[in-house]
């Protein structure tokens, strides 16, 4: 039976999703979910034959049956831990047209994917954590450790603060992200758990954007470094709590 | 054959869209859309017996068929002229809960109501729309006197740029809906389409709050106010296009 | 002795300025404020020829001292009539450079103008306002009519919400009158006042930008318009005070 | 001569500045600014004593040649060594009062303290760094090793987003201050240099806010943790700099 505390990171592709299993896996057993196990299986080998612990499962988030059998097998698997940080990555889901030409489908597709992928990911992810009832260091009933206060991080982008011409999709999916990690904060920070929201503004340098170009060296966000940040809020007290950053290139225009 | 520019009201009650369906039967002949008949009836009675134009369709806009019927029947009243403006008020579609307690079908509720709603609304009107090709006022090709710019405005609330505990569903909805109408004043805007958003915060002086009593007088929204802003920004020339207002209460904390 | 209500204009050029002076001027008695008694000369004197009635007077509104005196000046010649509207519109009062090129005289040039200068005219402006103890149009005790809640607004730019390279002066002193107008508008909004704040988006056609070309027709704001705009809110009841508006050509990227 | 990059703490008290002090004294030799010796004292000689290396300098930030002069001190002692991080963390400088009760020098000190100090400090600073070339670790022609881009970091406050009764003061200073910090990330940031704003949001937990009793535990901001992320914010690569970060304790309203 699995005891120590463990993470889930949804939407886990070969960028950034890879990038922050690997740096959660450093510290805790890990669980990936992403719709196609292509997607995850070389980040779940890598971690596994390196000394990390990795699971993979397959599931839509934005199938709430789906992501249920999905947590079932989580909770069989982790009974007795407890679980100590859980991101929601997932991307896609959308796409760029000019509005009259987008269906309803193609619309709401944004939505589908950003505000209740993450629906049905918090709603399985948020009775898994058990707040420690101090600050400090604790060993929780299970006996397992807890360090750091458990962990809800949603990956934004630059269209959750702005919407834009041929994006409606995307920025309606992305704005209600947004608006249900603010809500959660609001009520379940006081309760001891850390939400917080990244907005991603600019390209990774992920293998889909490896043929991207631009003028200056270094103009695309390291996923690596996306998941120091990520690790850093995770490592917040609940004294101090991160709600939202933002991350760029240093040559981006914003 | 109707030929003068006509304008369109969607989610009219008894409270602020009926006061705007008032305000721009002034001008124009109006259609109401509502889902229940009875939400309109009594302002559609009131505009037609005052000397006004009036038509109440019964919809729902998260419909997409339905919302096309409506327009097929509003294209045959209105059949060479012009649409001047058009107005999303729908409300509801959401539920005030702890989020643990939210269903699947309750959390999308707000975007079906405020997303879905509001892209199936503006999918319909905008190709209705002919912006005059100067700002000044023309006469267009069917004859039609158009003053003022096309215009399409939607109706945000408090939870437009603040997510808060229990209001996940509907801060998802009104973030998805403020995503949608930047995406289209930046789309649209270059088209010489007016597309602006506002923010209600705080009650609204309408039947059903008629009982809540607060401290100071005062203290709710009037819907003919609320209206007027709305008409103002309706006759703005497009050299001076505002987005964004945002209306409350002078005793409203904020 | 004068016993309509007045209203006062700070900043008054032949742009912006002199056109919310002319609006204001078809309903209330005027003064206008500004350093150069050249750059209100010609508005004054529109104004008193046609049927209107306005004052200028000379004033540096970062002196404290002489907006002091200017203003005993304005309330010996309206004793006995309350204020009905005042808007700061000053400009200038800062330099485009790099930052390490900017004297501490040059970045604190902004701040003078906008927020000092804001300060300077809002501490005079404030006590003669007399706000209606209710909603509805009252007799004051002097025995004038008001027929609108006493309004202050403040006009704020691009600049009042993002900093950018080359503005540090100018965003530092519309950020800082930005923070004033909401301060202000959260003290004295619940006794009645209504204070907002105005975005203006763009280049304003005015006589100093005539020679600015755009690709696009109609691509600069008009000052009748924004002063419409002014109007606008300044009629609002209290029930309904907007503090935001954001104005910008239709053209215009955002 | 010194030859290892050294950091600049500025405003350092027995709060957040002294934490600051302390995680950067960790990698760096540092200098601490402050008005009076008595603040920066106890926390300079603990360093010093336990194995790192301090230097503290009185100085009035909002008096450009008092600044200038500390600047020639530590040219001259780190002369041949390049700035690595530099925290403008200043406090003070405002009063609490009704609008109409606030002098015209109590009003201006807000920015006189955030602005004008900040502004003084940037301009001191910003020509010490030199940025590599490269994002990868480097060499730098003093033959001394930077690790991690040069780094700006300028602490605000719930008042830098939001203008409240009584706080027009504070909030017009911090709001000039967060347009300066936005200025200088556009403009300095393409150079390789980071530039970033953290909102702290709440009490923080320093000697002067000891006795101040919470219903909750752990209610107030603990200054080690607000100085982590000082440090992470440091140690980003200029593929991924964050900008803005609010920090708060878990049970703070917002």
């Amino acid at each position: 039976m699995a005891t120590k505390p463990f993470a889930i990171i949804a939407g886990v592709g070969p960028g950034t999703g890879a990038s922050i299993a690997r740096r959660f896996a450093k510290s805790y057993p890990i669980v990936v979910l992403a719709r196609n196990p292509q997607n995850y299986q070389s980040v779940v080998d890598e971690i596994n034959s390196s000394g990390g612990q990795a699971t993979g499962i397959s599931t839509d988030l934005s199938d709430s049956k789906g992501v249920k059998s999905a947590f079932e097998q989580i909770k069989a698997q982790f009974s007795g831990s407890s679980l100590a940080a859980a991101v929601f990555n997932s991307g896609g889901g959308f796409v760029r047209k000019p509005f009259l030409e987008l269906s309803e489908e193609e619309f709401a597709g944004g939505f589908e994917s950003q505000g209740k992928g993450a629906f049905n990911f918090a709603q399985n992810v948020l009775p898994l954590f058990s707040p420690p009832a101090t600050a400090t260091t604790t060993t929780t009933e299970t006996g397992t450790q807890q360090q750091h206060p458990p962990t809800l991080i949603f990956t934004g982008a630059t269209a959750s603060i702005k919407g834009s011409a041929n994006f409606a999709s995307f920025a309606a999916g992305k704005f209600a992200l947004r608006a249900l990690a603010q809500s959660l904060a609001r009520e379940f920070g006081p309760k001891g758990i850390h939400v917080a929201h990244v907005i991603i503004d600019g390209v990774i340098d992920i293998p889909r954007t490896k043929g991207w170009v631009f003028e200056s060296e270094d103009a695309k966000l390291d996923p690596g470094a996306i998941a120091e940040s990520y690790w850093h809020l995770h490592t917040q007290p609940r004294t101090t709590f991160g709600f939202e950053l933002d991350l760029r290139p240093y040559v981006e225009k914003w």
